[in-house]
């Protein structure tokens, strides 16, 4: 038996009855007209969600960090010159995969706990006229912090680049708007604000990135993530399903439920009610003392950093709240390691009893 | 609602509900201790089902597609020479991941129906000498036929060769002996014969496939399926799990339960039942006078093709089956397209009496 656990970690997040319900239906094949439907609503709510029309949109058939790798394999190409903004673990991964294709990776770099700085990334862009893709990650999971994910998009796009953002903690839990804000291609989680199992990876691409993956020099590298493969099968209103592979069904189904509670609540008030439980959960932890790193204004509502007073054990504190309580939460990651906490007020842990419970937890168990 | 469908297609097969109430359990972290030891007896399990003990086995997070990647970008460099044996779609689609890591492919090709030939890839080898590897598929799912893997094995290892194998469909359904049959990289899927649901890729590396991954001139081209990066975080009786990413936690609480009926039944009996359930299915469709394209001896136990008769729709059938009794059989793939069915008794399927079942109503739906 697995035990019940109140996930506040950096993900995953408690997935709801209907979901987990939902999930358990029974497995049919993956091109049965009953689950081309299942993608047919998967598709048009996550073009919700991500607030795009782009034809091109769908739920890859991996955890959050293939979104990642299929955004860059399909639009860079070896020799390519890339931006790439760190400000974190995840920045840092895009480099590694730019670096495998065989890009010319450029980086900007700001402090862990702080922003993507739209300056420098300027900069960059005056120095290299030739940048061909800018990525950065809008919602950093390692540290908690928001860049200002518009402002980035509108510098790239002024310098005629292409736009790939990381959302893996900010789809559905954070403002974003990627027509609006002309990202070109957006990847994100199951597993953190949609409340959804892990395992899975919602991506859209833009007209503009389609383009570019469609007339490449070079094969895509990668056959598992060749949006030019992919995106017959999942494509919606296509007379023919071009088989690809075998989707994960029964995750599918789940995927088409969390989507389902997402747009039934609305996407601003589901942004709201993540940046409410936030909210509440700064205000017990600092009036417990407790010093969160990040500066207010670039918080990220469904992930918060906290500090971990000197005195405090931090394997000691994580290991209690486990044992005594069955409740997560996440240790630090890189920099962080050791002298923070990552707490996740993520999808259905989005409220601010659920804040007041981790907060009363967490403070009870430093005295 | 999903409808309930008997799955007699090319997969996924029927999940029994053990498989899938393990599926529904609540969602844990993929650093839990509790989830620790889901993946420690993952290893275990599908240890045995692969009769190896290497020490580098573990269940990819995405599908068996991924796993052929996966085997090939860490074994295969640019330049590097690899045969590859064709006989069907499967074999191609190695054929297109290798061309996009800049191998040097030469292929040994079959009819389509027929198996692989050792004596070509003996003349292949003796022609190319400075061969790294060797690549085949132990059962093709687009044909119904099974290759001699030991032998082909034998043949290049003799010439210094790795191997890679793919056993989608073949993984506790047919004979495989991966350590006594020196397969040096061997993949499956997890809705074949396993009966779990869609979405996960087991594989194993032999300690030659490690020492060649991790010497390697060039990065892994794939940041996601780096087994140097991916090893750590899988391997059981290590004391540092290292997170690479987050593992599809509900799907391997699945695979867990997936993995010990097949331990628990024991391999060479899950081999005769799929085999006895297959020879009643051919018994039955030859009395009715259906014309089964695969020679006797080469024949894969869980996967049949059938003709289709001259006067007889395709798609007509397969809709009647599917509308009129829910049962999915498979269409016919690459050049069995509109001329062969494909039906499986793969897994739970594989039974005397579903034997029947389908049997009856196929030619049923025939009259």
């Amino acid at each position: 038996m697995i035990p019940y656990r109140d996930l506040f970690g950096p993900g995953p997040s408690n997935v709801p009855d209907a979901v987990l319900i939902a999930l358990a239906q029974p497995t049919i094949g993956h091109l049965d007209p009953v689950f081309l439907e299942v993608m047919d609503d998967v598709v048009a709510d996550l073009r919700t969600c991500f607030m795009t029309e782009n034809p091109v949109t769908f739920v890859m058939s991996a955890p959050g960090s293939i979104g990642m790798e299929a955004s860059f394999v399909n639009t860079v190409e070896p020799g390519d010159k890339v931006i790439i903004c760190i400000n974190g673990v995840f920045g840092g991964r895009m480099q590694s995969i730019c670096e495998r294709i065989g890009a010319e990776v450029i980086t900007v770099e700001d402090e862990w706990g702080t922003p993507v700085d739209p300056e420098k990334l300027s900069d960059a862009l005056k120095a290299n006229p030739d940048t061909a893709v800018v990525a950065f990650v809008h919602a950093e999971t390692s540290t908690g912090v928001r860049s200002d994910a518009k402002t980035l998009a509108a510098l790239a796009k002024d310098a005629g680049c292409l736009v790939i953002a990381d959302t893996v903690t900010s789809l559905s839990g954070v403002e974003l708007r990627v027509d609006e804000w002309q990202l070109d291609v957006v990847y994100s989680g199951s597993q953190k604000c949609l409340s959804c199992v892990p395992g899975l990876a919602p991506i859209t691409f833009s007209p503009a990135a389609i383009e570019k993956a469609s007339q490449r020099k070079s094969q895509v590298p990668s056959w598992f993530c060749d949006t030019n493969l992919l995106a017959p099968y999942y494509m919606d209103g296509e007379s023919k399903r071009a088989y690809h592979h075998t989707a994960p069904v029964n995750s599918l189904f789940a995927m088409r439920e969390a989507l389902r509670l997402a747009v039934d609540e609305g996407l601003p008030a589901r942004w709201a009610r993540h940046t409410n439980a936030a909210e509440q959960l700064w205000k017990r932890l600092e009036a417990a003392d407790l010093s969160l790193p990040v500066a207010l204004e670039h918080r990220l509502a469904p992930l918060t950093v906290v500090s971990i007073p000197s005195n405090v054990n931090d394997a000691a504190v994580r290991e209690r709240l486990l044992q005594t309580r069955s409740i997560e939460i996440g240790a630090g990651l890189g920099k962080f390691a050791g002298n923070a906490w990552r707490i996740g007020l993520m999808g259905a842990n989005a409220a601010i009893e659920r804040a007041d419970f981790i907060a009363d937890a967490l403070i009870e168990s430093l005295g």
